[in-house]
């Protein structure tokens, strides 16, 4: 936008993602750019708030209140402008970033002198038949808050379900990934599920199942050595968690988790925490990439591209004098961006850039209720209620801003005394337009159920089966294109057929309320849903 | 459901509500019951916490934590089922009530022996044109947390806006209604948005606006006597809080707040605290009422149903002796509850019933920022710092359970030295299918704007204009069941003409992600949208 431009000062550099790598590159030129208030800095990102990853698991169980895993990014950055919006494109060449519009429908363009690349990884689902539509990622702090919603709603349901098996479903619990994030999450889930299991009286706490599902013969297998992963392996199980080894999840649906072996466990809870990729942002790059992620020099900039840099996770680093790169950890994103910070400021002085280095410190992992394991300088392994005080005082430690300090502490020492909070915080009701997965065999809905949905096949093939007293019979097979479920929104009735797949299935859905809003009003669209050849083809599921 | 019923107790006594009444109603039922396992108790509600209303104004400045209001249910009730589902409807021939499905799309049935409505009042928007599409309630801990984002939101785009209307308009924030929940929640709006101001450095906290819509001479006039409310008109007058008295809102757009002398205030921000109505149940049920509410006798129980009981907001009960009826506060919903309680033990033990009476102990109001107005025994007065005391400690003291007044005292000391949270938690995207209104004269979109919704004509009347370099003229006027804005849907253009309403006018909109999933699978729908008439009626807005 010409306004945003107009008055750009000598220099600007923009920042591009709030984790770890953003903040700090800019709280370091902050630092470096002190006497040069001609330089303006920017930082974008889709949220006001940095999210201290590591005590993200412990919002789920509730060991510390909901925001107090975040931090104010403004509050960390005193002259930097922040400007919380998604991020439309990048134009290397023009040197530009375009944002995607807030209250006014129009973009705005910033131009920069030096771009900052920090844009981090991406949960991407895609690849696994029904992850996408059915499993809950674990990596913002809204993954966490729904997470959390999740399983309470879960137990909620479980506690006046009549049916055994949805009852069962419900009280079954998936995560797929056996790295930090996952292991975290299954041991977080697994103590607060077993804690409050006692408060639903009509809940056995027994037929809580807890199920981490992992490719390697231990979890952390790739992470830490055999003795430290064997031993968090062995906690887990003994805390109760079911630990499915050497295998890998294909597929997912609305009521199942499915893996390579074919084996189908029946839940409503799928967390996954892989896969991860690149930020599309970097894919549509047209830059040298390794992995999908940016190469680097060894000062991080990018190849090509003197003014433009990338660190963090979302970057290839390469390590000192090895043919490695750095793995994605903030221990190294914090120190790529000293070195970023260091650079732009060395550029625009005209000095001297330097080089980045660093071996990392160690890596620490927490199993949840006072247990751990960390390895430190690759040499010096700990384990259980010594890991955990290391690792609890080490994020509380890092943990930015002192108001966090005292609240994450004032929040661990009241979980020591007080029960977990049990409060499912409802926000936004579903609706709107949805995609679902369906395995060959499953059932999408059942005659007689009440209409929630219209349901339009996008490839796939499911049978209508009228089911009397005491048979059943197929009357008809749909296919990509064709819709159901929606006589019994337009008339409001029963669903008059039972629809079951015949091979995978995928639907796009569309709720009730929305379904009726646009029928109401739209006239051409309900007498596209009621022309003649539909009406005559009985039966046809409502 | 067959299986609900089947190992049926003897009794069944099910309580709709999980406000003040219904908790309290279970709660002293449990006691009174002890010794009877036979009964059964049930209580339905949407959530699975109590919610503590006086301090809900403190959720919005962030003084206390998000779920610091609100108290888990299970945990106040240790004998009774608890149902965390919505209600369809109340059938009082057959003595059962009928919940909406859950995981499955099942409806579940309960059969009653003793029906106790406890299920208050619910926000009704409905009657000013607008309000319901654009007006922020305050009533629910979902609409506390999403006015708190919204304020947040509002301040990050007006740091960044460079349109100085649009900006004005962010900046405005208007409250109707002066009663007790208005006055609270504009003087926590006004306390949080001035001190979190000095961090969007390129706000100017003079330009906030917090403006306070109220029909009496003075804010809280029905409630309070001249003198207090005369005092709680001029604090917040001297905190920074226009007042716009003996004037009241007649329609909401957008953009802006209608009132009844026709002047237009620009915001996008208007939070409505009036007008609430009976919860649609109540609606339903054939019953002697009077301004829309059950009357019950002296003993709580329903005109002509003895084994139906109705308290709280929700029903209409007579004052001892004077021909008038309580007021909807909580003093009387925990009175009433008492006596409900009693009298349901008493029937079920052949005793006699007890009348309800109860008169009142006071009325006390926060002002924010440590000064209040409170009413005792309708004789004693108190303002300012002591009142505030007195409404700190009473309300810290009605807290229900031990973990919550920990964690309250604890907020409220961390408030003193720390400053506010500032983090906006998102949790779901935008999207699906809503309403909006516009007033005479207002603009929809702009030429040139990016296409992010089709809109519906539900009713009144629109220009369509093109605009060139110095003159505009309008080519087409849109009416009722016309659409526009699918163009730039379709082909991902900018918009092509301005679109300007000629009347008021209600719109359906639906967001570009969906409309392009349901265009994209179903081609009738497409079809429609591309008609031939459609394509040659040209020049009509993209």
């Amino acid at each position: 936008m010409a306004t945003a431009t107009a008055n750009r000062p000598v220099q600007r550099i923009v920042i591009l993602g709030g984790g770890f790598a953003g903040v700090h590159t800019a709280r370091c030129l902050e630092r470096r750019l002190k006497h040069q208030p001609d330089v303006e800095l920017v930082l974008v990102n889709q949220e006001n708030y940095l999210v201290f990853q590591p005590l993200l698991a412990e919002v789920v169980s509730g060991n510390i209140g909901l925001l107090d895993t975040v931090n104010p990014i403004r509050r960390m950055l005193k002259r930097t402008r922040l400007y919380v919006r998604e991020i439309d494109g990048i134009n290397l060449d023009e040197q530009t970033v375009t944002l995607t519009p807030g209250f006014r429908p129009r973009p705005d363009v910033l131009h920069y002198d030096h771009l900052v690349l920090a844009l981090g990884n991406v949960t991407d689902f895609r690849g696994i038949p029904g992850l996408p539509e059915h499993a809950l990622p674990f990596k913002t702090l809204a993954d966490a808050v729904c997470l959390r919603n999740h399983l309470l709603h879960a137990l909620e349901e479980a506690s006046i379900e009549t049916d055994p098996d949805v009852r069962a479903s419900l009280l079954t619990f998936v995560i797929a990934g056996g790295g930090f994030s996952g292991v975290e999450v299954a041991a977080e889930m697994n103590d607060f599920l077993r804690r409050i299991a006692g408060e639903y009286r009509q809940i056995d706490p027994a037929a809580i199942r807890v199920i981490l599902v992992h490719t390697g013969d231990q979890v952390l297998h790739r992470e830490l050595g055999a003795e430290l992963s064997k031993y968090a392996t062995n906690v887990l199980r003994k805390r109760g968690v079911e630990l499915i080894l050497g295998h890998r999840l294909t597929a997912a649906s609305r009521d199942a988790a499915i893996l390579d072996d074919g084996r189908r466990i029946l839940t409503r809870t799928l967390v996954s925490t892989v896969p991860s990729s690149p930020n599309p942002l970097i894919d549509a790059l047209q830059v040298p990439k390794q992995r999908g992620r940016p190469l680097v020099d060894r000062y991080l900039s990018l190849n090509g591209h003197a003014h433009v840099w990338a660190l963090g996770d979302c970057a290839l680093v390469p390590m000192a004098g090895e043919g490695e790169f750095c793995p994605p950890t903030a221990q190294h994103a914090i120190r790529q961006a000293t070195t970023v910070a260091q650079n732009i400021a060395a550029k625009l002085k005209g000095e001297p850039l330097s080089e980045f280095s660093f071996q990392g410190l160690g890596k620490m992992g927490s199993l949840g209720h006072r247990c751990a394991v960390a390895e430190l300088f690759n040499r010096f392994r700990f384990s259980g209620f010594v890991a955990w005080l290391m690792w609890r005082t080490v994020y509380w430690w890092k943990l930015p801003g002192a108001a966090r300090k005292a609240r994450v502490g004032i929040a661990w020492f009241l979980d020591l005394i007080m029960p977990p909070d049990t409060v499912e915080l409802k926000i936004h009701p579903a609706g709107g337009v949805a995609q679902a997965h369906f395995e060959a065999g499953e059932i999408i809905f059942r005659q007689g159920d009440l209409g929630d949905a219209l349901y339009i096949i996008l490839n796939g093939e499911v049978d209508v089966i009228i089911e009397s007293e005491d048979t059943s019979h197929v009357v008809a097979v749909l296919t990509a294109g064709d819709y159901f479920g929606e006589l019994a929104l337009l008339n409001d009735h029963h669903r008059s057929a039972t629809i079951q797949c015949k091979t995978p299935v995928d639907v796009l859905t569309m709720h009730r309320a929305d379904f009726a809003a646009l029928t109401t009003n739209l006239p051409e669209l309900k007498k596209s849903f009621q022309h003649p050849d539909r009406e005559n083809a009985s039966p046809l599921p409502h």
